[in-house]
């Protein structure tokens, strides 16, 4: 809820703090003044769109609470960013760290924007279209904070001249001091642990859950090697930050990589492929221009073509698409809408293409087309990774901090961690509809 | 979630309970066998379609938490019936009870089904369009019942040849005994129950929290005038009940008619008002025929046309209007969009008439036609209310038992209820844009 | 749990806060610097004896959760007069409230200090000891915080030599301005706020509920005919401070006057009335010296004695009196500690003095004196009051404040809180043994 | 709460379920005729006890809300079990189940009396007395009910006469069917279930949460080997009973390790050690006959006499104690009485043997006797272990099923599970007054 009730008949400006109600950091409140910019970019068209972007996707088809939207989720990446920046300050009568301290004030704006801004590049149903366009949403962010015409572009220049660049180079991970690009975008961000504590109350499952105060509680920043780095107190913070690690451990285990939620994601992907080919072909029309041109040329989509495309213009062309002539394309998107989502059978890579043919025949056979109606689909999840970035990106890891200011990566200290360190988890699934499964499953 | 994970290879007839994820019950269990009605009614076109309306309207402009759906309450809805009749079946070795209960198990398939069904009749954003149609959604409800090609009547049907009729008999309310009336839709109904947790819970708002638990182990069935009927046990759950009657009142006054959200109702409908005159006219197309029909001859609307309408519709229907050539229409359509809502004044209505002429003329003379930038909106909530339906259904006052078995109103026993019966709160404002605030609030 | 976890090798001070895990507040922490008095309060004998004193006296007999102590409530409380005070800085830079914004930076020590010491002078068992004593504990909280030898007075006078005044003054509620004795003891005041939703939490019942963020957002501070007075923000905080106040009201009625454990209260004070008389004619010992004091000359119990006394020897004494030699002192505190309490009936004080004598010879008939064994009790509640404090003490009215700045008591306001204002509930319940039950029921 | 409310004037049996509000399981219910030997069990004197002894010993001096006690624990435990034989019974519609089921259903009765019963053997202060005495729990749990006079022991063989028998099999781990020892005592049992949820809860930390509903959901019986085992359905529930191990884990690290915490532990041993020492030579009393004989001669403990201990009678002691005239006794008495805990520093045990001498005679130099004042305690865990126990007893493992219906055990198939398992963590620390701290610190 925004509370812009006036007190007084003075104008908004009169009251200093501007709160909005989270069902997961229940009010979620700007200062008036010295958050002006975040509050001004929440009023733009990049931000508002995200009401209409759902954070997980189609995982609604498995859990009926997931509806939530990306909007929430910035506000409450912003809301955390000022709760740590708060926090150092806290710290900051300690002298070991006051000098950093009073620059993080400095950076509190820029951060607050940052981590509002982060997902702004997102294509509808989130992750789903990454793949299909081969584009990650990081470099649509980066492209729309630099868009001359842009209102986020315009806010921000007005208030600095700098800050396009700086937002773009946070996102790009290039940024220093490290602290900026961690906070934003690394295994221990403000991302996370607002999407972990939001996808787990919305769904309603209790894997996402961890000790958020905790782990602001055992935040540290301090020098390392010429930059600022963040680190969790190892004393205090050790566990919380371990059940951290986990909770999005689980969350993908159990939840982002659901069976149905993955064959709901992939026909959603056959949907788009087939329609591509229509509409190329000229056999079938998108409901929408930008629509269009995402399907069959994204790399080419303006940036206000982009702010067009969202998950009603998607899930409407489902809607026309479901009644399209085309019959591949209208029965996979009645298949959606109806939820007689595709069944999944695990199965080594290898296995499946030893029997791939026979299947294919099988499909064919049923009167499926084994292009759409017969799909590997690999989840993959990297429970928590050392070294996957570029030499010039800042680091992913996360570091504990000892008594003696000694810097340690988590995994050399923690038992747990370590065994799910760098072990990629991947989860490979057949999906196709249920009238095959009696034929397939005995093949597998 | 739904849990359909076999338990060995033998289907998924094997593991008797099929249990869907829901944030606010937990796991939402259904017996396999028992069941069954329910079950399948789950998988109809009918029941699907609420995944894409909204419980709480446009109530997201304010509450970014709020963009749950009508499917997730309908599942909250039966399962609450399941929960409500297994306590019945505990009370079931009372002697004082015995009969009844027995006779309740009969009723269990019709219940169930009943209290999912009881929504299906819902245009898109939910109350909003009732009033643009004036048509209220229990018709419709009904009216698909009734349909025989709708896959809902086809399935009740077959299991058994009255069914539809006596779901139709429970949405009228003229089935009798009447318990099964008040569970459906009475001021103590497993509908409210749900949605005041539900909406609660997305908003993250306290107010629409009650004891659900106390209250459920509080009621009674018992005989009454030769009917059966529902009544909470005074000595055990009068504050239970109190409460929940509360937190329904605090829910309309704070939540559901909160300025904002009213504000943001109020330009849809204007929205909805303007494309209507011009779809008429031929000066704008409706993106899709359904919305067509519904803007401007909705009592002619077919089953089938009724079905395509969803939230997604009219948005989308939003969106393409946003960037039309029609002056008003565009204008209000990107104001909704971007979150410019209109600004509201709250006025006494008699006042509003003897200030509206020069109201206009401000209007006018800002370039804003008062038709559409000035509208008068009243929010009507009745907190608990006696005597409101015709004779022939059945009342919705909510009755104590006493320890000798007699049944009293609540609001003759409770004077906190007292308080607040029949007392109709109305709200009354002024909505307008931004821009004509400050030319407008000195005459209020 | 106290975070004394040193950070680097330099002593508990350099981390700048100290924080206790509460379960219902999470973190609560507090300043090592700007809270120094508070956190040396926190260490003295007088605050460390409330872990020995349950915060509902004997409610755990009827709620097995119940066993919470008064030094949780008490942190809880300093705590919250933490929020209140940052929160009214967070309103300092509107102008209309700056100049007392500032002042109140000057009352934060004192202010903090007051809730913290609030519970000190509470007998064991908290209220039912007050009425055998007929001594209420802010008496005794004034005599600790001015007995010169006491740890928390020389604590506070090395701080300043006014403050063990200023502290009396506050808790005697004679002190001005009037915004500090209303926020410790008013019926909008931490003491409250801590201890509905503590005890709420820990009984386990949903009724003490309220929403404490937004109750705490919409506070407001400001001046008032020359004083400061305390009010809530009626267009934001109406709802909330009502809820606030019926969650006093519903506490009352259906946990702190539980029937059962109303009983379970006159069961003790008929063990310590009958120990009294045994111990003055010498015929048992009491197992403690305070306690025997205690007894029968509470009046002349030294600061010394009564800090001796807690539950533990309260409830020591009665195990130990279970055993003696007395028949009627035995016996009730055998039923005491096995559970077997006396049952209830509601009677009117008229209609049992006209059965009185009957009752009493039914009593005698079946062996049980029914001075011990036949006790009318009274629990009396005020859901909320109009002016019941004498003259020159503060009142204790709860303050809303409309746009233009303008009070207005609550109740004047609010029908709901009409309902219950002025409206003593009193709950007169005759109390006996089980095995009277038979014998007395029918004649009531 | 215990809700025995009549319905009626028909007396308490006629409202088939006796429920208790508790803050975990919020209604926590008993079928009064099904589970009538639960609810007689519950009234014993050897139940009611266990309201006055605290489930985490002195973790209240570190976690102030954590003063709940082993009645409330005890409850849950039944209750959990009547949830586990209820979930049984909603799969006996499963052929593959069926027969088991059938049989579950004689045993719940005996089941919901040894979860109940399990832990009536608990010296005051939990597990400090253990080591002290040297004395299991399970054996005086065992004694107790197989004491012919005592409530429990008639209340069982009135039922049936073999029950205490059974009851006592249960606890010694011999009993077959296996499933029954599994859930009364294992690595999954429901003793673990409920403290790690109600430790958790009433602490305020985060740790101790799992997804019990889910865990519940996923339990499976079968038959193995001639015997019934206890599973986890592989497919559905492996990562709920992973974060289950991993919340106990946590807590140990977190909470029951916690270093002020077993400071404060180790001073009461110190308490007891010397108050034994004294109590021999005739130079202090015991205030009581029961806690001489637990101090000096606790193999010879009657049951009578053992039932009179309990935390109310340990601290009273310590109390009485903190005054008399031994100045060490008195010393360390009142030390813990104003948590003035002792302080920690880790130290490994062979370093610590170096030391030893040095550290000696610093404490005695300061006057400190090295005896009582200079202790190292060493906190062990085991987070998950294989073959601990005797080759007749039960074994404690965790078992998954596979589709197959194949049990596999739970740290072959989870890497998560097997980087903690059979890794006990032991945690050596030197506990030592806050006055030796600058002298020792530097030595360690």
């Amino acid at each position: 809820m925004v509370d812009d009730t006036d007190f007084g008949r003075e104008g908004a400006s009169s009251l200093m703090e501007k709160v909005f109600r989270d069902p997961v950091h229940n009010l979620l409140g700007f200062d008036r003044e010295r958050d002006r910019l975040v509050l001004d970019l929440i009023e733009t068209s990049e931000i508002q769109r995200l009401r209409y972007i759902k954070l997980m996707g189609v995982s609604y088809i498995v859990y009926p609470g997931a509806d939530h939207n990306r909007f929430s989720h910035s506000l409450g990446a912003a809301f955390l960013m000022k709760r740590i920046i708060e926090r150092m300050q806290g710290l900051s009568r300690d002298r070991r760290f006051r000098l950093l301290v009073e620059e993080i004030q400095e950076y509190r704006e820029i951060l607050l924007a940052a981590a509002l801004l982060h997902d702004i590049g997102h294509f509808p149903l989130s992750h789903l279209l990454e793949s299909f366009t081969k584009e990650h949403h990081e470099r649509w962010t980066s492209r729309l904070v630099a868009h001359p015409k842009g209102e986020v572009h315009q806010i921000l220049k007005a208030q600095n001249r700098r800050y396009p660049r700086v937002i773009q180079e946070i996102i790009e991970r290039t940024f220093k001091p490290s602290f900026a690009v961690k906070l934003i975008s690394s295994q221990l961000d403000v991302d996370r642990m607002d999407y972990l504590l939001r996808d787990s109350y919305h769904t309603g499952v209790g894997y996402g859950k961890f000790d958020l105060e905790w782990l602001i509680h055992s935040l540290r920043i301090l020098e390392h090697e010429g930059d600022w780095e963040i680190a969790i107190d190892r004393e205090k913070g050790l566990h919380a930050v371990e059940s951290y690690v986990l909770a999005r451990y689980y969350m993908y285990q159990q939840v982002y990589h659901h069976k149905t939620s993955r064959a709901a994601g992939v026909m959603v992907t056959q949907i788009l492929k087939r329609a591509a080919e229509l509409v190329k072909d000229g056999e079938v029309i998108s409901p929408s221009e930008s629509l269009c041109k995402l399907l069959i040329q994204p790399i080419r989509l303006t940036p206000e073509e982009f702010l067009q495309l969202d998950d009603v213009v998607l899930t409407y062309a489902i809607k026309e698409w479901s009644v399209c002539s085309d019959e591949i394309l209208s029965d996979l998107c009645r298949r959606f809408l109806e939820r007689r989502v595709f069944k999944t059978v695990e199965i080594e890579p290898e296995r499946y293409e030893r029997v791939k043919g026979r299947l294919q025949r099988i499909a064919k056979h049923k009167s499926f087309d084994p292009r759409y109606y017969l799909v590997l689909d690999t989840a993959v999840a990297d429970p928590y990774e050392l070294f996957w970035r570029t030499d010039r990106e800042v680091s992913e890891s996360i570091y504990l901090v000892d008594p003696d200011l000694k810097l340690q990566e988590l995994s050399e200290h923690s038992e747990l961690i370590r065994a799910i360190t760098n072990r990629r988890v991947a989860r490979d699934r057949l999906c196709f509809p249920g009238e095959l499964r009696q034929a397939i499953v005995p093949l597998i």
